[in-house]
């Protein structure tokens, strides 16, 4: 298992407790997904066959509140790096070698975000950009042992929200989902040969939903209830 | 008006043609979308309150023919920042100042490919990404007299498909679009207060169906029909 994050301190922890818990051997490396330099290390470390990865999980991400024009540049630049062009290289780097080995598996996590119109939400655009990617490689992939998913979560009990500026206290609480049923009912998904996987049945009705709506009624209701959004 | 590509001799030519035959101020500004500094020059342009652009017309894009895993890694980068950054970052400049001053209008040129899963394509991905951001972003500047819209045209006579080495000749020829019709229609939908425009009868039913029809099938269907892709 090799983690990547920013945080060392933070890594190194988590490996310890894989390392006691589940005896697997852990690697750690502390990469800024938003810097082109070091996304190519972390993809060289995919890509090394020597050592193989047959689980890459794409997971790193992040939004942000507020209105998109007082957004500062450099945070929608490592937003669209971190969200969206770290998936893109690092699927590629690992995507290669898995199709020689004929098996391995990508999950990219994107968000029920990405199926609406959020409005001004930049971190919904990078969102559909995972969706409509990974699909797309899912059916070009077909029949070569390798699978790639896109994991479309909704409002998951994380450090998301906080890191964002988001105020979530009036969301309904049947709308929470916990990290373990995402991680549980993803991998069912990935097992059963989905491209999509969309946690919780009260995601997966509003999904199917918001397929049937008109879009402008979407924008009006997603306008109206999704928190902290301008 | 403001010309902005690449190839500054072309710029010219059509800056001549503009200046003729319709008696405009045509300034062409030669820039490589794929290139941050180029990028930062061009925004520049667009946010300067001296001289408002008042229409912004997000056009510059491509795609490639040829599976995911072979393209080369710059190509991506590239496509990345030429069809989302750039819309991302010129739509930025431009639209705090129309805020101010209420009006402007801004026309991000996606495709429907962006609407449905095409096999292996990060095309139709930054396609998705266009179509979700410039629908969040009309979405929240609606009443202040700034519109957004995502063009989505379908097949259009151009060079794009050669560019993109797609071989098209077995395209049924009632899905091909020419120039003026998507420029036209498109027109017409950003003054009826249209978030996503899409030219031509043929076009506005296969979305409506792709978006009725199950993931699955549409992605089995596409892949079948669509030329030139793995
Ligand atoms: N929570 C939700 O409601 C929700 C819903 C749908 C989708 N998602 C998606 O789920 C994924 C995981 O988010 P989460 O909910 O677990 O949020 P989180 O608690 O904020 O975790 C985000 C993770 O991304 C990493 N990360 C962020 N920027 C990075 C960078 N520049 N370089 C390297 N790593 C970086 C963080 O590492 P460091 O700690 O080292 O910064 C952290 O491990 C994201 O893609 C998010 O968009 C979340
Ligand atoms: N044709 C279709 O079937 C179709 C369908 C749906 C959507 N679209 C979209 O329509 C838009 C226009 O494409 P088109 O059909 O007119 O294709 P095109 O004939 O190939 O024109 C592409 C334009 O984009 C510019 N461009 C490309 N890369 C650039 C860069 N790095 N820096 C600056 N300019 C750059 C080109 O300028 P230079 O000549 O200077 O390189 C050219 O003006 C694109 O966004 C495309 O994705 C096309």
């Amino acid at each position: 298992m090799v983690l990547v994050a920013r945080d060392t301190a933070r890594l190194e922890e988590l490996a310890d407790r894989l390392r006691t818990r589940h005896n697997v051997r852990v690697e750690v490396l502390t990469a800024d997904l938003a810097d082109a330099a070091q996304r190519a290390t972390v993809a060289e470390r995919v890509a090394d066959t020597a050592q193989p990865v047959d689980v890459l999980v794409n997971n790193a991400g992040f939004g942000t509140g507020g209105a998109f024009w007082d957004l500062p540049e450099e945070v929608l630049r490592e937003q669209l790096d971190v969200n969206v062009a770290a998936v893109l290289e690092l699927t590629r780097a690992a995507v290669r070698g898995m199709r020689e080995r004929g098996r391995g598996d990508v999950i990219n996590v994107a968000s029920v975000a990405g199926f609406f119109t959020v409005s001004g939400s930049t971190y919904a655009a990078t969102k559909a950009y995972v969706i409509a990617f990974s699909e797309g490689l899912a059916t070009s992939l077909a029949g070569t042992g390798v699978r790639v998913m896109a994991l479309c979560p909704g409002f998951t009990q994380t450090e998301f929200h906080q890191r964002a500026g988001l105020e979530m206290s009036k969301l309904p609480r049947a709308f929470w989902l916990q990290a373990d049923q995402v991680v549980h009912e993803s991998l069912a998904d990935l097992r059963a040969g989905k491209a999509v996987s969309i946690p919780g049945a009260q995601y997966k009705a509003l999904v199917a939903v918001g397929r049937l709506i008109p879009k402008k009624l979407q924008r009006m209701v997603v306008t109206r209830t999704v928190p902290g959004r301008t």
